[in-house]
């Protein structure tokens, strides 16, 4: 199976890791290139020749494709230039393993499922924190029926700011924090609940935000899905620098017959049964790459479908109008 | 001073308490009443009477205000008497200590807020959390500067249904979740960011609330504060009966240095200086009603004033509104 790597500016260690550990996967890297104009792929080629791959490197990424032919692309440059790739990849039958989200703009967004639609091929956005133990955990609970039917669902996303590259600065190569940082919170709300999502108001400012340009340092969401169960997510870059871990993921998932949680990567249930709240045993940690490495193989389905990769990016571009906007945006 | 209890609906005991444990308080609860149509205040007389008082029982509080012109008037009664009872009291020279929301409709908070205003007497809604020694504690951090400039709240109050009376059933009588549970979590949003709410986006549901009417089983509400400061109020009645507590009040507030929160009564605390999370000392716990009972005597200025108490209410009823119109209300 030959791989391509396009962009070096997301989690392409999502790629690299489970290839570390399980050096038996009939894959090669076969070439790297960057995605997005003055994108820097240094540190990924030596990452890559270091775990003993000897990839072509290219200026333009459609050569790489046309040239190698490859079975996958992942594809993590600039946010803004996502799509784009993913639609060069597609058009040549080449399955993708993307960054979320997975475009910038609705216009790219429709654009891209057509190629999509087209191609038949697998497509994943790296909605890869589903895989942490502590939400395979808690959502294993919510599928058994632990908590009964879901009512309301919390979620909070809160980053270290640190200092962020030129590509965050600027709108049109980032896409705003809530695509970016907030698309784990709706993937989460999705997953959990199952419901439609029927509105959203948000809210984001870039006040404060250390000479980030464009970049959104706070944003709320405020979403209503079907059936009348509500759900919030919170978002910020102002997580002290040092603090205990990068970021500090939350859900709550609030049910007829119970609450679970996921706070500081435990799992933490009250369920109307026992008394007390319980902490959970956790999951072993899944890998999502390895996950839609499967699906291309023909052996199962990957947890995040093509659906849910395109569902969060809508979900999310229609929130930053919302925000943008100030008013309710319908679904 | 001379104090009269009208109904028994709502949280006499921030009274009774310290009553109980200050002896020495130059205070006689001289009269009790209904404020309702069908209150039941026996177990109200019982532990006045058990408190060494002889308390006069009438039927009709204005008899009781006429007859024994109180000092002070706690008021409790069912949450749409409220503004009514609160009137005829200030309309009377009697200072109110009275149940939150301190009105059900906008009508009745606007004939509150005059007679207030004519009376120039002490009025204080019972938004005692405030003073809970975890709270004191996370304010007093905040005021300290610690976290730098508040971006962002966080708040969710929690509770158990349980059975709740009829009082609890009908719209016009209960007035809602969002002003009977939520108005704490808006004082706290009010309280620590001292900023101005610009706007509100609310939801609630009644679904699954076990046979009780119109009551709201859940709620969410998004504000927009001055200076593009966000806040998120998660409201329900889903915590399971064998949870170790009632509730599970929570507050997080997010600054341009530091987070700090409550959770399980207890104050965590990472400002960017130390490593790491910290757990702050807890203050002492306050008394709501000493400290109205101090400004009353003229001793001082209570922590919740006649201004929040107002406000905080006309928050509530434009998120209540918001929530059944589904419309962003402007405040």
């Amino acid at each position: 199976m030959k791989l391509c790597i396009v962009g070096s500016s997301g989690h392409y260690h999502y790629v690299l890791d489970p290839v570390r550990c399980h050096r038996d996967l009939d894959l090669e890297i076969a070439g790297i290139a960057p995605g997005s104009e003055g994108e820097n792929i240094e540190g990924l080629r030596q990452e890559v020749i270091k775990l003993g791959y000897k990839p072509l490197i290219y200026e333009d990424y459609r050569s790489m494709f046309d040239e190698i032919n490859p079975d996958i692309a992942v594809i993590n440059c600039y946010f803004g230039d996502l799509a784009k790739v993913s639609e060069e990849a597609l058009t040549r039958s080449i399955n993708v393993f993307t960054e979320k989200p997975v475009a910038t703009t609705l216009e790219d967004l429709e654009k891209l499922k057509k190629a999509y639609e087209r191609s038949k091929k697998t497509f994943v956005a790296m909605l890869g924190i589903r895989y942490k133990p502590w939400f395979l955990a808690a959502h294993r609970y919510v599928e058994d029926g632990s908590i009964g039917e879901i009512r309301l669902l919390n979620t909070q996303k809160s980053y270290k700011l640190g200092r962020r590259g030129e590509n965050y600065k600027s709108r049109e190569v980032y896409g705003g924090t809530i695509p970016w940082v907030g698309s784990h919170g709706v993937d989460w709300i999705r997953w959990f609940s199952r419901e439609e999502f029927v509105s959203v108001y948000a809210s984001h400012s870039s006040k404060h935000n250390r000479g980030h340009g464009d970049l959104e340092m706070t944003a709320l969401c405020h979403f209503v899905l079907t059936n009348e169960i509500f759900a919030s997510l919170t978002i910020d870059y102002f997580r002290p620098d040092n603090a205990p871990t990068h970021d500090d993921d939350r859900l709550r998932v609030v049910g007829t017959k119970g609450i679970v949680e996921v706070i500081k990567n435990k799992v933490l249930l009250i369920d109307g049964k026992t008394p007390g709240i319980r902490e959970i045993p956790l999951e072993s940690e899944g890998s999502i790459f390895l996950d839609f490495l499967k699906e291309v193989e023909g052996k199962g389905k990957c947890l995040v479908t093509a659906e849910d990769s395109f569902r969060v990016t809508e979900v999310c571009l229609k929130a930053r109008q919302s925000a943008d906007e100030a008013k309710v945006v319908y679904l």
